[in-house]
């Protein structure tokens, strides 16, 4: 399994995804879920993705493939795209595209399936951040809904909920995206470290900090065992 | 949808479920999902029930009629079954059983299923609590998981994870089981209110303490903000 989230707020937007990959649970690896498409100043692109690693894989190569082609248009590129929205239906389009030829072959087996977080700005755009669903529809990050989660969402939504807001500092942001995926390392084994995080400033179009969080990482551990502790501090001042 | 938790502690057994059974948005109904099969003193049995309620009520009325037949026998009725384990024998063949009834008359559709949490202790015998699954077949609660969740029970699990050990007393576990709950009512509009909770104390055999939280009930709510307010504290005095 899986766990992405990203968070569109007012200073800019905040992705965090883990990387463990199985294949039944003797067989885990560490597979990179996030990919970053950058022109610096003028585009970022930051997919991450959750699912069939099959069908995430070959989407992933085949928009690499349509940036690379000399006859790219604005149809099939998503650096050449002429809004987020476009890139969007370019990444859906070819998500649905792949899950059909491989559905087709697995017809015997159940249906393999994946589905991806978009987020990006184009100079002269706004920042936009998608959710991309198996069959290549999408949902858009609003005010209202500042933060979308693919893979297993539930065990870290709860503090989502509760502490982002559109005006979110984006530290304060890293910090709720980092307590979100703790909480689910905890209850979940087959979501696992190191994981992958990328800050994307309002108007920069670069990406602004990139980060990855090893297993032993002194810092996550100390913000884990913090949270613990206000969490059980918090707990016994409670007065049933 | 439906939360169902129950904690088995050295002190005693703490039980929470929701209300809320839906058939579609737009046709909502509060049902109890937790019935209680006492004779003071002597036994007592609590079943929780999540998933279709055609099931779940069939197999509840199955085991009462047999409890109330003449003919009665210690493998049949959960009142006369000589250890906890018969119970969950007997409750989890009734289900399968009944599962198997309607999966037939449904074959078009797709199949119903409700899985339990059997929770209970007879005179001179252990406190035991079983999850039965659709298929019948169960899993018990022990030292190293001390509690057990069946329905939406995701959302309400990092808490439960941090603070439930079976040292935990019967009042800081209410806390825990009704901050859970109200984790889940957060994230999942699926699951409402009412609350029903019930707590049976060590050896008593007998429902020590029932109670209703019904939709306005203020030391629920009073907890949900206290709790609400702690955790943002908590996130705030965190260092990134």
């Amino acid at each position: 399994m899986t766990y992405c989230v990203g968070l569109m707020l007012n200073e800019g937007m905040v992705l965090l995804s883990d990387t463990r990959t199985n294949a039944g649970l003797d067989n885990i690896s560490t597979y990179r879920k996030m990919f970053t498409f950058e022109d610096p100043g003028e585009r970022v692109i930051v997919i991450m993705t959750a699912g069939s690693l099959s069908i995430s894989q070959t989407t992933l190569a085949r928009l690499r493939e349509a940036i690379e082609d000399p006859d790219a248009t604005p149809d099939t590129s998503i650096m050449l795209a002429p809004t987020l929205l476009k890139v969007a239906d370019i990444v859906g389009g070819m998500l649905a595209a792949v899950r059909g030829e491989i559905d087709e072959k697995l017809s015997a087996m159940q249906g393999a399936s994946c589905s991806m977080i978009v987020a990006g700005q184009r100079k002269g755009g706004a920042m936009r951040m998608f959710l991309i669903y198996p069959e290549g529809n999408y949902i858009e990050a609003t005010e209202d809904a500042p933060f979308l989660q693919i893979g297993e969402h539930k065990y870290g939504k709860p503090i989502l909920d509760r502490v982002v807001k559109p005006s979110t500092s984006l530290l304060d942001a890293q910090k709720a995206v980092l307590l979100s995926m703790d909480s689910t390392l905890r209850s979940n084994l087959s979501v696992g470290m190191p994981l992958d995080l990328c800050v994307i400033e309002r108007d920069a179009c670069r990406v602004t900090q990139k980060r990855r969080i090893e297993a032993g990482d002194e810092a996550f551990r100390a913000m884990s065992e913090a949270w613990s502790v206000a969490l059980r501090d918090g707990f016994s001042r409670i007065k049933v």
